[in-house]
């Protein structure tokens, strides 16, 4: 998506190798506009199969998730981090470690929301180590329920986190992928939009 | 406004005389098109001043400030509940007592998106104690920002947090107001929609 890999490059600060802040546009304060955008783009990436649900995980990527589930005409459902005290009821739950926070958490979704007629696909904002994410597709199939695609804002490619998912057979699209970082420079992959001219030309 | 108290008395869990749930379409699942409508109702109350940039605080405030910037055509920010690793520069803070998880935590905005420019609306799913919005009302006032008014989706007219708002002449709007309420029932104020009537027969 090259309108979201230009904001990147201008306004995205690389603290180091592994770490990108995008919080002037994605993750603390939101460019509505382009999460629209990017909501669009997931629908053009999976919205051929018959989605029921969007799922991510609070709090980052509820306005992807949102943006997706607008475009696609869904509900949504965000995992709570921790169970908290309106959360009584029986929930689906996987341990969840963020690198990012030193820390480990329970991700949990409400079992009335989720089951076996549910064709999910899963939406969030960074894939990285896909530590969270996995935690999301153990919750899906533990419902019953159909994952569909996973679908990432940014992912960066030389961890470890696409290739944990598509070992799994998951569908996996990514709308900026990060070949590699460090403070003052970028490089992305060009293959999302490559995928797309193959199937473009396949007539899909 | 009404759709929503309907969803309310259909859809909502009343586990006492102050815990209300409504996981299931506002702030666990998400109706998308229900938040939608719900955006343009804060532009109908709050529309007409300058609005600049929305606040709210992660994470079940993120999908109504969202659903009010697209309808205002402005940014958000959602605060954050905690100094994260990459939220390392300076931010605007303000110490929260949660009461539904009896647990303090600081709320945090980073001072680059907020300012002596900016005119704000906050917007926030539930209006209880007040305690998270005053927090949120001290970083607006700390920026130097001005605040426009404060929007809720569902406030508990029998806990304090409007007067606490109202006492600092801030302008508060909710969608609906729950006098009362016990399992099995619930009794909504209608004086939103008679001030609605007042000011339109007042020609505003």
């Amino acid at each position: 998506m090259k309108v979201l890999q230009e904001r990147i490059r201008q306004e995205g600060l690389i603290l180091s190798d592994t770490v990108l802040k995008v919080d002037s546009f994605l993750n603390h304060q939101v460019d509505t506009e382009l999460a629209l955008q990017i909501g669009q783009e997931f629908k053009k990436l999976f919205g051929h199969q018959p989605i029921t649900k969007v799922i991510t995980i609070e709090a980052s990527g509820i306005q992807f998730a949102m943006a997706t589930a607008i475009a696609l005409g869904v509900p949504f459902i965000y995992a709570k981090k921790k169970k908290a005290v309106t959360l009584s009821e029986a929930v689906y739950s996987a341990p969840v470690h963020s690198f990012t926070r030193q820390e480990d958490y329970l991700v949990s979704v409400s079992q009335k929301y989720l089951g076996p007629n549910d064709k999910v696909l899963i939406v969030d904002d960074f894939l990285a180590t896909g530590a969270a994410l996995v935690g999301l597709v153990d919750i899906v199939k533990e419902a019953g329920a159909e994952l569909l695609g996973v679908g990432c804002v940014i992912e960066k490619s030389f961890q470890e986190g696409r290739s944990l998912l598509e070992n799994r057979g998951i569908e996996v699209h990514a709308l900026a992928r990060i070949a590699s970082m460090s403070p003052g420079e970028i490089h992305f992959i060009d293959n999302e939009s490559s995928l797309e001219k193959i199937k473009e030309s396949a007539g899909c």
